[in-house]
């Protein structure tokens, strides 16, 4: 542990929201824009198992060390830019020598900071360390959240300690998956509550990967379609409805143990703290919706579309009688009382990627499900509702992935992925 | 005039930002939520040519009726939805029918409200009259600003009232224009300070137009990466520079007369008050950029990064000595100084579309400008830049676009395109 997480004077420090600032003289500028400041500890606010709440109420900065990753059980953040990337190089210390750079920046623009110096630092040939776009922005409660996908475990000869929880999905009644927007060897999920901080932070990282790693698909997303605050206004998707009203709250430690966080004995040793994404892009046929009646579209949901309320109550948060809604409704169906207890974790994004060549909004849900094991999860969970949701006939399953979460960064000292690629399991 | 327009009160009423919330009765719902408010008086702020102050403080409405359109010189929002729409239908009654009707819904939607009841109004059967996502948002200081392409004139026999100051663009050195996100028979841009806020009245106008119009290309946009209001920070753009810094300010009367309004005898007369846009997909090649030297990228741009300022002086808002900066570096070519005083106003947007076929970033501004005259405006001004620009080894042009931006809707009986489409000029 590091002076930083057991002096609680210096996790409020961090959460004051500092502004984004040069802390690194510019190369060959010849500035010295907080150069004072750049020999100095970078402040951060604790995190762990809970959110920061300072930074959540102040817009500053979520903490970046801690038992999990933040990004999880964090208030979800308004904006998403979400990157599957495929790895390049097969030596495996040259991974890790990127994962150790990637940890050090992240650490740094959760903060607030700009990426700090590399291997340029100084040089006025070299490219700046930071693309600096982010400059003077605040750190808008940024969270960087990393994933391996199935085939990096295969890529470093590293079969023997993929969980068996990271469970390839089968093929489900109605995907329609498009190759170029499935899979990835890591991913890196990037939240802030500013739409530039967010893609700053996914650029520099693929900007420091630059010959390691390449892009393979992202996605950004907006307007925040699940709250992880159960008291926080629960948002509407792009269908006009409110979803995600019984999510788990970031607070319900509880529940998060249960069906989020890898455990103790779960299994593999390196998992533990760790989560296991589903990353889905559903698109929803908006055009067909919205030449659909508003009995029907409430009938598909069960639930009223103005307030929110299951149907035959009156509040959103009122507790839903199943069986007063229709067989195939999306509620009753993904409701966890019809499927065994079983619950995850949603942070979704609506995106509007443009329009598709046949004048149709491209536009639809980018569903991000945590959990402790994709077999008790988003597998049963889907097999349920392709089968039979009503849901169907309006959206499509376009894109697909999924990753094993590790958990967080200790201290530091710490790097993402080193109970992976130092540890025995 | 209405009473609204001439009552000072009710402006400030409307921009004590109402929550936008369902007025009409949702059609099969038996719901009746806010439906004695149905019947009541939309409220709404005044505009003119100045923006609304309270509105732009409070994130509540702006006008919508003025002698100009509103989300011109309107202080810049921090999100935008353009589309572009090509018009199907061939009769002119039937074109007229659906301005009419989208002027209406943007009434409404500008002012927070909903898109009111329609030829569907109470059917149970009918879809509603609102797609419903907005819902329990804030009017987020939505304006919707409609265009008129030059493809519109032909259309419905016109020609003889096409300005000639919307001129087409030349092909410029160097564009390598997409067919598919160039051109347009209309063009509707929406900015709100909430995306799902732009993106819903930009669908439901779609909604609204289904089967006489089709949206032809579309763009989002986050960041703003001009602003119109002087003592604001200058946001930047993805190559980590301030841009923008000499924009017009919305509140600078007499250049915005000078060279973005039409004038009394600048002809036609059915476009006084109005304006002209181009619209510009400006592709950034991020990964090469990010790959240059500091120094470079100073050069190119003819300011330093960390504060904006130009070359050889202090401060962003210092005036530029543009014989200090390279010949080719773009503040120096851009600046009216260098261009006979030739001024646009711009309200461009960041934009990240995922990645291309390459693992490159689908990135960078979607530059908007208005001007009195395309032919003295954007013409000369991409002229020179791009025979010259230092910066065009690193950005492309890939869409294009032109509209005539008529005058303002002046009271709730006016309806956009008006002066177009009934007065004989």
């Amino acid at each position: 542990m590091t002076d930083r997480t057991t002096d609680p004077t210096a996790a409020e420090t961090g959460s004051r929201a500092p502004s984004r600032r040069a802390l690194i003289g510019w190369g060959g500028a010849g500035l010295a824009l907080g150069a004072a400041a750049a020999g100095g500890a970078v402040a951060m606010a604790r995190t762990g198992e809970d959110v920061d709440p300072a930074g959540a109420a102040t817009g500053g900065a979520v903490g970046f060390h801690g038992a999990h990753q933040a990004g999880i059980a964090t208030d979800v953040q308004d904006r998403l830019h979400f990157a599957a990337f495929d790895v390049k190089t097969d030596d495996r210390a040259e991974f890790v020598r990127l994962l150790k750079d990637w940890t050090a920046a992240a650490r740094r623009m959760t903060a607030g900071l700009e990426v700090g110096e590399g291997a340029h630092g100084g040089l006025a040939e070299a490219p700046p360390d930071d693309t600096g776009e982010a400059l003077g922005l605040k750190p808008s409660r940024l969270t960087l959240t990393i994933g391996f996908g199935p085939s990096l475990f295969e890529k470093f000869g590293l079969e023997d300690r993929r969980p068996v929880a990271l469970s390839e999905l089968p093929q489900f009644p109605g995907d329609n998956l498009d190759r170029s927007r499935t899979g990835g060897d890591l991913c890196v999920q990037a939240c802030a509550d500013d739409p530039q901080v967010a893609v700053h932070a996914i650029r520099n990282l693929a900007r420091i990967g630059f010959g390691k790693v390449a892009i393979r698909w992202s996605q950004l997303g907006f307007g925040k379609t699940s709250s992880t605050t159960p008291d926080a206004q629960t948002p509407r998707n792009l269908f006009g409805f409110k979803d995600g009203t019984r999510n788990i709250a970031g607070t319900e430690t509880a529940r998060l143990k249960k069906f989020v966080w890898v455990g103790d004995g779960d299994g593999p040793d390196w998992m533990t703290g760790g989560s296991y994404l589903v990353a889905r892009r559903i698109r929803m046929n908006i055009e067909t919706w919205d030449r659909t009646s508003l009995q029907e579209q409430e009938d598909v949901f069960g639930r009223d579309k103005g307030e929110g309320a299951p149907v035959g109550r009156a509040k959103e948060h009122d507790a839903p009688f199943l069986k007063a809604m229709k067989p195939d409704s999306h509620v009753r169906l993904a409701h966890p009382d019809a499927n065994d207890g079983i619950t995850i974790l949603r942070r979704g994004y609506s995106f509007t990627d443009g329009t598709d060549g046949l004048g149709r909004l491209d536009a639809g849900l980018f569903f991000l499900a945590y959990q402790r094991d994709i077999r008790k999860g988003f597998i049963p969970l889907q097999r349920r509702l392709a089968a039979s949701d009503a849901l169907n006939e309006y959206i499509q399953h376009v894109g697909s992935a999924v990753f094993a979460i590790p958990p967080g960064v200790r201290d530091k000292d710490d790097w993402w992925g080193r109970t992976l690629l130092t540890e025995e399991a």
